[in-house]
């Protein structure tokens, strides 16, 4: 067998990067000979041809994209974090945040180590480069060094961490955010001739497995909650499953099946797609209506409505078209600029609904303010009725764990006017998909799904207790918060 | 009754204006108060906060966006043309291609004129300036100008003509380009409180009716073909609607509703997105299939994927989702860039077809080389059958109306692949819509609409016999083409 | 002897170019050839490698950079302008400002030409496409369109005019503006060892003989005025000169020699940098003074503080060094960016004056608020005394011919300020040059030249009586202003 | 007397800072309130309206320009460096090159801290962050763990480290860098008429004294060789001076007065452009020659070739004009375009040196390939003669504290060439200023100056035997080379 290249990738792909980007890769032999190309904005903006050129001399590499949690928007908050420490340079990538930072910054500081940013992923990368005892031990065992951080440190992240020619990708003990591996597909193969099947080109590591198709890769398996996995050269192997607390369930994100993550990724082995579908459908069983149609706010709870409408036996029709050239809503800095957005973002296919009864499924209604003028632009525009189903639960708390919340007051769910939501918003009714109906909709399936899954089988490991985190729903936490 | 401001809007929305664009205003006093701010690219990076401030001190403008037909792509060839004449200022934004430019710059040399781009807004520009007899007439007769002008060239064009405080509207006696008028509604009304509705707040002008709603407007009608419009400070006024050779009937492009107006826009009195809707239940008629679910490849061809799927009786399932990012295929300058483009575009959502037969609806096969990898990608994530269906028929013929239409040679129907069309793109079948099932898809809403529609009825001129350009289909041009 | 190519250029050099700047190339062969790129701002910003590299297939082509004088800021303006007449296409680079071209915009209108900017270079252009009779004549005459051209307005214009492989360089016949002509060494040359010196490379073409040295090549000659120069493959040709009405000294532009031109440039067979120490030897002639150094503002007036303080027997000192990253004060745009400017742009050398008595040389006064703040330094850095002495004599009217001076408004000298200058700007003493002296010192070495110079030996052709343009300084206008 | 603020300023002026700058700002309360902006290139790139409207909220601040010595050009690199410690943030600019970085480097990280820069500004934070005992230490002692960094490490830096609302202003006890400071003026002042003189504005703190001017403040003394300056609201203070070993003279960079400072900058009171014209005096004393006229490459040797002429007697004469929009040639990064630059960097007087014997007085000949050109492009233009006087001595030795010096076998002084320098530079002959002759132009008059100096009397410390680094002309550094 030909000793293939490993390859290593840690984007976070998707609209969400809309802050800084960056990309380190090494030779795979000195630890010194890191080559690093960060900058703010889109990953388009960051990179172009030439900073690529410099980039990809190498066959080992890891990246990221970030969008603004903790820590101010600042060039020095780029990750991937680069330092070097007595073993060499390590390069660090982290999705997520940490529930202690204040006091794990603290501790750091007490030691007499500067800190040049707010960001988590530098605290990570000191922490790593500074576990004792380091006087008498010239070498580096970075295993017990992640473990020692692991064990600093509950939740949440998801780590990819390179030093030479190895890259380490871990999950946090409750899998709080995503990471999962793919299988770099010989070139041959992709065009239909070629070379054999079962050799493999090399590995790649993404918190979303869509990201693997553009690439040429396909979706191996996921990290474990706990999971340590060193990936080389020659193959991807687990050195460690760092156990939770006893009886603990994990808390992967919820939220990622509803709202952050693409239609098309793969979690704890079922497609996002389906979970949202599952959703709509539940959402008929919960809050049916009489009505002459079901659409949707094109795009992303096309799923839901297609789910809902099925259920239902009602036909799907669509009633907005996109106007390309503008970003997601969700991200976009101030509530003027989403108003201004909404008014732009669609075309109107009135004589598909004029004089009819219209029900929209939406896939979350976090501030209120982009629906509003939509069911307003629905009636302007012939809608006779105009009712609203939300394939998910209210969102009231804020998030700890690395997704960027509004704050308590600007969510909808927390001011008077959602006592009368429907009238607030100009709709005939609006009804949202229950806690206990979103966590059945994406559990049941895996259960099911579990027994017959082979990339969960295909390890040693215990998983643990199944759950997931719905703290921005419920209030309920997966770990106690540390300030 | 108040004086209303008048304002003129010519651009060309969508991603097809990818070459350049650019924008006069007038003071609406002195002809030579023009302001000009022109540049290539996307809208978005000609203009920015600066440059429209800059343009923004006048209620009176016409723009233009571009995508290469004939003319290199060059700054100087970037709309609207401004030249001054004996009689002032006037500026020009033109949508179409002039079937006799050839002859027409010859004859304008040979008068001593120089010409300094090789693009048809100037010729048609120069054409209004130098229009004799001019050494007598101090007085401008601008409509008899713009009728000189309509006599020496049949088609095609769709014009914006500014001098002084007026905008004429012009559309060539073919009516081969789109042209419609839109109504700005006062501000109060948009919020849902205030001034009387019965007011007029001043006139657009766009190629597009889609692009209304997002400045505040409504559709009010569309330019007649061979309709000369004078748009001024206190109407919109007829001046004159210059005829078709006896018998010849309309030939609107029939290009725009299959493929490149937004389906939102608005054409002979009928919604884009309800001809492809129709489109794609006729093709249901003419070439059915056993299969188990109908999609589409996001997101040109929903309309007629649904009309097949609900014709058929077979459920409407997403097979792929699209990946942000992406320019349309049509417009992207060489093979090598739209093959990469294909790559990248897409998700799979492979759960909702695995070991399904699929029907393809797509909207048109130009080149084969778009649909050829999407085929094999639902293959390898599990599709048992893959049926395409093109609710268009081939295009084989070159446009020399605007459209910029690949060459002969690339045009797959052109090609010897394309009598195993199914084996040359890999897929199960392929059957295109026919060319009667399209027209008849076109005209018989127009027809059936005709009679209650309030925009065609408004005024008193005749249309004359209603027909459609499908010169790329058939080889048929509506006026003989002169060299 | 070998076929050597021929190279035309014709770039304005110096921070003069701060609006726009062209070039355009021809390959010699087609008229249709042309390529072109212009752009807004300085040389560096226009072209870069890129825009270079497209431009260099070619050996032929003539270039242009513009600072305003008549004619909008605009793009459009840019030269080279290019045409496409009956018999190919030309492009036409121009120095200068016509005296009537509001009389030959409306002549041309009038025929019913429109036209597309405010330049007078458009004008030139169409002028020469325009020329009749056209109608019958398939076989263009160049030269007689030139003529005919040069018949209709009298002054000021240096062109450089291509077609085909041709280049034509026409000096009007005031010779207001510069046009000389460079010989290309051959490269072998250039390394000290190599080829046949005798042979030629090629020609090239510039307003200023000080670029030649830059791009390798030597100064060859003057265009005369009135002269016009055919450039070919194989020689330079004189094909006429058009001749002055009777009586008429030539009008070169004296503040060229004052001003405008780099030191080292050559004009009418003398170095600029030599007519300026001798103005200022002829100021210390005219205005001595009692003092211990005689210093200088760096640093255009260096060679008259050098003459200056060589006539007088006193040393030459530096009091102040310069800052670097300020551009010419005489070209920014308004008047607060002038002062920013003077404040940031000087050191103080305050060991070298501290105490002394200083003759400060300045090359004009143009508005006073340059000089002013310098003398406040001085004097606060240890100046016992400020004497200014300016080398040339004070600016008072407009220039019609293509110089951007200040409104009569602005300037210094038409302000009652200027009737107690020395107080106003603060000096103890402050003389202009006489007008006479600056002519003396400019005409008498062309004089005592004239006769052993042999590039003016070496044509056939008279120049008539020689004069030059004072009119700025004393409003005799060498021809009579049209409007 | 009013409370009146303090500024600092640290910016290194001039074409040096070719590779990257920044500045941070505090609001002088909170240690958390920086602001920071950085960036690559030249600070007019850096710094925009915009970033400078975000950083000017506050009246104390630090900044840095860069070019490369040790540390890849990364914008990593860029100073100020901010950490936040234990008690609060610092920030951190410094000027110089640490001698035993290696090492210090090294026990930071047994230390467990990682680096994440290879610069010698984050290992400076990092010792000031670090140095111990800090786990029972929660009041800061800034000035302690100041005068520990300077016991770990003996030359070369000059440091602004600012903290709350304090700037410490630091020069290393060799004093190898340059610092200064300067007293603002109210602006009153500055007008001529206003405010009280008596009071200070604020304080500026910079590398060079030629920088106050242009901000309107003045020159008030050095940062004396291990000085710790406090500036504070109200006051400048000395807080300690940590003396060198027993018998070390100080060891300021004789190469600043060669070739790297502005010719009105002070040093060691002393203006740089007096030094320069003494070494001119000097080297007339020591290489007389038989010629004509005396001039100098335009412009940095133009002190020193004025010395040179009048302790000569000779004329000096222009022979060069410079040609704007070239950077200098000395930071150019490699040889190609240093040869270019030279190419187009001149315009020839030739009339001023025709038939005549010239010398040339260059400030240094590093490489010899700036001086070649030149000496053939005068001869070429009939310089009879050309000899070279070089105002200081070759240049043998790699810089380890701070500059940029070119390596070894790139130095002419150290290539075979040398021993024939005339015939290989082609000159008629060509002579460097001794070492001896440096030292005493240098020395004499500071010497001569201290005495009356007020600047240096007013403050109590003693600074000790005056001495010069002659390092990279002697190879004698003033402390041992750590590795």
């Amino acid at each position: 067998m030909p000793v293939l290249p490993v390859r290593g990738l840690g984007l976070r792909l998707g609209t969400e990067g809309q802050e800084s980007a960056g990309i380190v890769t090494s030779d795979g032999e000195s630890s010194q000979a890191f080559k690093v190309h960060k900058g703010m904005g889109l990953i388009n903006h960051v990179f172009n041809a030439d900073s690529l050129k410099k980039l990809y001399v190498s066959n080992l590499g890891i990246g990221h994209t970030r969008y603004s949690t903790s820590g101010i928007s600042e060039l020095q908050n780029c990750q991937p974090f680069v330092v070097e420490t007595l073993h060499g340079k390590i390069a660090v990538a982290h999705n997520g945040e940490l529930t202690n930072a204040v006091r794990l910054r603290r501790k750091l500081m007490r030691h007499g180590v500067g800190l040049s940013t707010s960001s988590d992923s530098e605290l990570i990368t000191q922490l790593l480069a500074f576990t004792p005892p380091l006087e008498n031990d010239d070498t580096a065992d970075w295993v017990a060094r992640i473990k020692n951080l692991m064990n600093e440190t509950p939740t949440s992240y998801s780590l990819l961490i390179m030093h030479k020619d190895i890259i380490y990708a871990v999950r946090d003990p409750y899998g709080n955010r995503p990471l999962c591996i793919g299988r770099l597909i010989p070139v041959g193969d992709m065009n239909g001739k070629g070379k054999d099947n079962s050799e493999t080109e090399g590995w790649v590591v993404s918190s979303e497995s869509c990201s693997f198709l553009s690439i040429g890769a396909e979706y191996y398996r996921e990290v474990l909650p706990g999971e340590i996995v060193k990936i080389s050269r020659y193959d991807v192997q687990t050195l460690d499953v760092v156990p939770r607390p006893e009886g603990d369930p994990s808390a992967f994100c919820i939220f990622e099946y509803v709202y952050f993550a693409r239609p098309d990724s793969i979690f704890e082995g079922q497609m996002v797609y389906s979970v949202r579908k599952r959703c709509g459908q539940q959402l008929a069983i919960e809050a049916p209506v009489e009505a002459d149609l079901v659409s949707t706010v094109p795009e992303s709870a096309t799923p839901a409505a297609l789910g809902y409408a099925q259920k239902c036996g009602l036909p799907y029709v669509e009633v907005l078209c996109k106007n390309r050239y503008v970003g997601r809503t969700f991200i976009q800095p101030n509530m003027r600029l989403r108003q201004l957005g909404v008014a732009k973002k669609f075309g109107v296919l009135s004589d598909n609904f004029k004089g009819k009864r219209v029900v929209i499924i939406d896939d979350s209604i976090v501030r209120g303010n982009t629906i509003s003028p939509i069911i307003k632009l629905l009636r302007e525009s012939g809608a006779k009725e105009v009712h609203i189903r939300v394939a998910s639960p209210p969102i009231r708390f804020p998030c700890y764990m690395g997704i960027n919340i509004p704050t308590k007051e600007e969510l909808i769910a927390n001011r008077p006017e959602f006592h009368d939501l429907a009238n607030y918003i100009g709709a005939d009714s609006v009804v949202y998909l229950s806690v206990e109906g979103l966590v059945s909709s994406v559990q049941e399936s895996i259960k099911a799904r579990q027994e017959n899954e082979n990339s969960l089988k295909s390890h040693k490991f215990r998983v643990g207790k199944i759950g997931h985190c719905t703290a921005c729903l419920t209030g309920e936490y997966p770990v106690e918060l540390e300030w």
